[in-house]
């Protein structure tokens, strides 16, 4: 059955069905607007959109694939604050001939990345549309804590990341030469293992600084280079490239420090911390904060690629 | 100069120049996420996508006027939970040609339209699309108050309407014959005239459910009747049709009445109240809850019109 002929209403009664709310989740879908616990008393808020063709491709991913995608982008940043995400709000807008169980999983993928934090989708609007278009919106709570934000970096600080880097997109390199594997790329592309933990981790350390890299590290870290009036030098070697990403980027005759360093998707998180902050091995660490400007490689500009994504390009 | 031709980064500089915070924003756009105040502990979220073709025309109306309609349609669902907004998110898609003033004057009208409750714009993405597209998400606060819900109308209890009703609707029919007059139905359109006081001060009075209007009056409290198990019979004579509206409808053949009880977009609040609150003049008593169920005009049905908008239809 298409989504027009379920009707806007029946559409939204049949994905909110499919929704369970969280203990933050004071008032679920159904009303004008949700309530969501901010027990801080302040709200983390922050609004990505993906829309078909630019951000995902119905036949690169399933609908649940975009679902958590969707939401990982979005919970992802309210983690680079030091926050714990509590809601997710949903603006669909679908070609009327889309099958209602597309829009059914991806409610379901939605919903299940948010469960990983704890947070649940809790309201949301739908619309027709010529282009299959998301718009997620993402609460979260610091816990008191101060935001970890982009223009604290000092020289002398370490740069350190959680996560994974350059899984993503390699996946999409290899997705778009006509590829479906390796499996563990395409997966990493499909599905993120976002390092939500990372966050509120890295501002109980005392992070500096912190960002989430979703269009590329040297792009991203540019943005904590220029709010934070410094320079940062990256290392290659800090990053072990691994063989299922070495022997894809030599089939394709790519390098494979482009996806490591100039590639989005993944979503780790980078932060600096002051020099002597004990680390544990969740954190690599990939650099350090200098005085100066720009964000370098090995000390030299790096210009084997774009740094990340300019989303007219 | 096209938005293209501005850059993802540059059209988000130009924008965010544009925009001041309120009290209440504690961290503006710029971060990976914003913080905004939400003094109460709990915070109203709510999401509305407007797609151009379906919810606006670039030939109807200005960008500065689609932006008061955006925001309004987001901030009136706040009110509508007995709320006072204080923060809107932007998901911007939009065609890379796009003129970059057009993106520009957007975001004045929806800074305007928050400066009227006292909210600000404090974050959004861009991304290109082949169809403008506008998310907005608008976050609110109870100050202490329960939210005034859809489930709560009891038999017995009054119905009253605060603010304008039919004038956006009319003025989009005068539009879409090609006519740009009578003018105070065609500015109604493009600027709606929100009760947003009216929210706050229907829980104060005891309201014991409320809606915002846009989607059709008959249409919105059918919303009211299912989720409060009741029936609501709406008296048609409450309602006094102005003279611009009456001569419009007699020129255009038009029943004006399928504007006041089925057109959408003005936004007034609706609220059903215990008998014998004291309603000053800015309330509107229109009908009164019973036991049954569905929505009647002088307690039979209406069927000059559908009730509403389907999104998909």
């Amino acid at each position: 059955m298409s989504v027009a002929s379920a009707g806007e209403f029946g559409l939204i009664a049949r994905v909110t069905a499919r929704l369970a709310g969280a203990p933050t989740t004071l008032l679920g879908p159904g009303d004008d607007a949700a309530l969501v616990a901010a027990p801080d008393g302040r709200v983390v808020a922050c609004t990505d959109v993906l829309v078909e063709g630019r951000h995902f491709r119905r036949d690169w991913s399933s609908a649940v694939e975009v679902g958590h995608r969707a939401a990982a982008a979005n919970l992802a940043d309210v983690a680079a604050m030091g926050g714990v995400a509590t809601a997710l709000l949903v603006g669909l807008c679908t070609p009327p001939d889309l099958d209602v169980r597309w829009a059914e999983e991806l409610a379901d993928g939605l919903a299940a990345e948010c469960e990983l934090v704890g947070a649940a989708v809790v309201g949301g609007d739908i619309s027709a549309s010529p282009v299959l278009t998301i718009a997620v919106t993402a609460l979260g709570d610091l816990g008191g804590r101060p935001p970890v934000r982009r223009d604290g970096a000092c020289p002398g600080d370490l740069v350190a990341l959680a996560g994974r880097i350059g899984y993503a997109a390699a996946g999409c390199t290899v997705l778009s030469r006509g590829f479906r594997s390796p499996k563990a790329l395409v997966e990493a592309y499909r599905r993120p293992q976002v390092p939500y933990w990372a966050g509120p981790a890295a501002a109980a350390l005392g992070a500096t600084s912190m960002i989430d890299v979703s269009d590329g590290l040297l792009q991203d870290l540019g943005h904590v280079s220029r709010a934070s009036g410094v320079a940062i030098d990256v290392k290659r070697d800090a990053f072990e490239v691994p063989a299922a990403m070495r022997d894809a980027a030599s089939a394709l005759g790519v390098d494979p420090y482009t996806w490591v360093l100039a590639g989005g998707d993944d979503h780790p998180l980078v932060a600096t911390f002051p020099p002597g902050t004990p680390l544990d091995e969740d954190w690599l660490v990939i650099g350090a904060v200098r005085e100066g400007e720009g964000v370098t490689v090995n000390g030299r500009a790096f210009l084997d690629a774009p740094l990340g994504w300019d989303h007219f390009r």
